[in-house]
């Protein structure tokens, strides 16, 4: 059992008409405040208009940047970062999904540094302050509003990639869960395969760790299990959003990892999918974790699969090992593919093989992927072709 | 559902031989350390040695207030209070259990007050700021590592009160679970009921809330009953002492209660107890909470004690409710009084009716106990008298 460090400094307002809260928020930064956001899905939902009221009220000054994509992308968080230093930006409200946190972090960054943010992903520029950083969350998925890490493209190479640093850490967020009823079954879906895969990377792991935090990642699938289908059926229900909100939070925020340091297997495996195809990442790894997890069995793991099944999916525990285990993916099969009715392959995306050779040697960097299982370039190519 | 803030800052080191950070961490809030401790059993287990030495190293100025009780008194909150004033200190750190943090915090409110610091429990005198507190925890059981609260007791006058006040939150927490290898096995036992009903006494609760956070109980839950034996047995057993400890500060650090705002029973109902008899509160609590289960048990409230039935116990879903509730009961008894060997009734403590009637009149304070089932002063009155 490893040590670690928990310090996970974000305040969070949760719940219903919280707003209030906002402008006194963001006043303890400074004045000058940056609001990002995507594609005017906020300006549906009447949310632009209450933030900016807000922020008027509280007598702050309002800059903008719309537009940030999924997948966002590295000249969204250029273009970002150049306003912050050009209108002496103090503080950076980001309002919306993951993208929108996401590409708003490396702003915050980019804003104290001279050179190209694109450093921060191909050359580990260190990244030692940022601007202070608020988020009112409107996509339960991601994680990005209480954690330190984000996820950028650079469409011009096919690259996509992922970066963590403590000062990337939003001081503030806002989990209103009405700002998620209006999110698309088919996002919802997305959203919940992502919750579900930053658990998994962390659950399955062959390292004893703290019983306590496997229950609570337990907790946690459970919790997705039950409420993303009732999110679907019924947008508004808000003990559904509400479950799902807190959760997409807790299950990448750095408390369950505890003392486990091992490395992620279907992030950077889905990030090649994604930067190539410019599909939704959540949709990705619900295609690509019950292959994983299937590829990865064997008689040495057949006992994280197994809890897995048991206390996840409530497998009839006396059965052999190794039909709880396969019973199990299926089940993670059928919630991805028909409860939530996910498309369960690349073949219906127009993704054929053509560049699984190149993107299985980016997503191990040409080595080994180490992880719940150390997958090495041939492995991951045949994970690629189990999703044919 | 009930909105709510999430903010606890506290930061951990968990895990052996974290005290390397220990200077670095005070330094950052000034020179002057005043360290707090109870009766010497830091001394025996050579953490007082190894914490002298790294605050030595660190180039800060020591000084100590020892002596500090179980059920912490008033009179060493106010020796603290009165040596922060003297020696103008910056930082404080307490090292021990509960009532040496408990203390700790007080002292640390009491800094910057002129009054008495027991107004802050009989007058609800503000505390709007308080010295910065460190804590290295001996002992896995109040929580007061990471949350906002205290209990201080008053033998003159036999009152014995809890206040929580923001500023109390330890800045910063080592939780070593070797330092917790020499609690006995009677102290393991107590604090294991201590966790146990600080999370019963959120999660028996008829308002509809995150079952995100039920989950997360119930796994907590299941780790007390899991390790506890096992610590008791195999007192060095780090995985055992390591759940324990970090399931004790989740269960009380705010998490858990969501937006449930309601009001606990068990603890007051306990503390006019161990008020008059210096006993554990821990033992006090173990004994109190099956008879208050079993007290508030009715038709209107069966389903809560069904779902901890199954969830925690395992109990067979397929059986009457009511069947389902009274077998949970037994179960928690059996643990507290078999399993954990705790006296199960005042009578073998020497507790008897004398003072029951003036203890159940302040611990609803004359009125009535709100919390899962109102309680007024006979309902208590007749709790008492199902425990002697």
């Amino acid at each position: 059992m490893n040590n670690f460090v928990y310090d996970i400094p974000t305040k969070v307002y949760f719940g219903e008409n919280q707003l209030k809260n906002l402008g006194p928020e963001l006043k303890k930064f400074g004045t000058r405040v940056l609001m990002t956001y995507g594609g005017g899905s906020i300006k549906k939902i009447g949310l632009y208009d209450k933030v900016v009221k807000e922020i008027k009220d509280a007598g702050l000054e309002l800059f903008e940047l719309s537009g940030i994509e999924p997948n966002p992308r590295i000249d969204s968080v250029r273009e970002g970062a150049r306003i912050c230093k050009e209108k002496n930006i103090d503080v950076l409200l980001a309002v919306g999904g993951g993208s929108t946190i996401d590409a708003t972090k490396f702003m915050a960054a980019g804003a104290f540094v001279e050179h190209d943010p694109w450093e921060f992903f191909v050359s580990d520029a260190p990244i030692e302050k940022a601007l202070p950083i608020v988020s009112i969350l409107t996509l339960s998925a991601t994680g990005s509003e209480m954690d330190a890490g984000g996820v950028i493209s650079n469409p011009e190479t096919q690259d996509k990639y992922g970066r963590l640093a403590r000062p990337l850490i939003p001081a503030v967020s806002f989990l209103d869960p009405t700002n998620t009823y209006s999110v698309s079954p088919y996002q919802t879906a997305c959203g919940a395969a992502d919750i579900m895969s930053h658990i998994l990377e962390v659950y399955f792991n062959m390292d004893q760790d703290l019983y306590m935090l496997d229950c609570f990642m337990e907790g946690l699938m459970k919790t997705v299990i039950k409420y993303t289908p009732i999110a679907i059926k019924d947008p508004t229900n808000y003990e559904a959003r509400a479950n799902l909100m807190w959760t997409s939070s807790w299950a990448i925020n750095g408390f369950v990892n505890g003392g486990k340091n091992q490395a992620w297997s279907c992030h950077p495996i889905e990030h090649e999918v994604s930067a190539i195809y410019d599909i939704t990442h959540g949709l990705g790894l619900a295609i690509l974790t019950p292959r994983w997890m299937e590829y990865c069995l064997d008689e040495t793991n057949v006992s994280k699969y197994v809890q897995f099944g048991i206390n996840v999916f409530g497998i009839d525990a006396s059965l052999p090992p190794m039909d709880i285990a396969k019973e199990a993916i299926k089940r993670l099969s059928d919630f991805f593919f028909n409860t939530l009715q996910l498309t369960s392959n690349f073949t219906d995306l127009n993704i054929d093989e053509t560049n699984f050779e190149i993107m299985a040697k980016k997503s191990c960097e040409d080595s080994i992927l180490e992880g719940f299982k150390p997958l090495n370039q041939k492995d991951i190519k045949k994970i690629y072709e189990m999703c044919l």
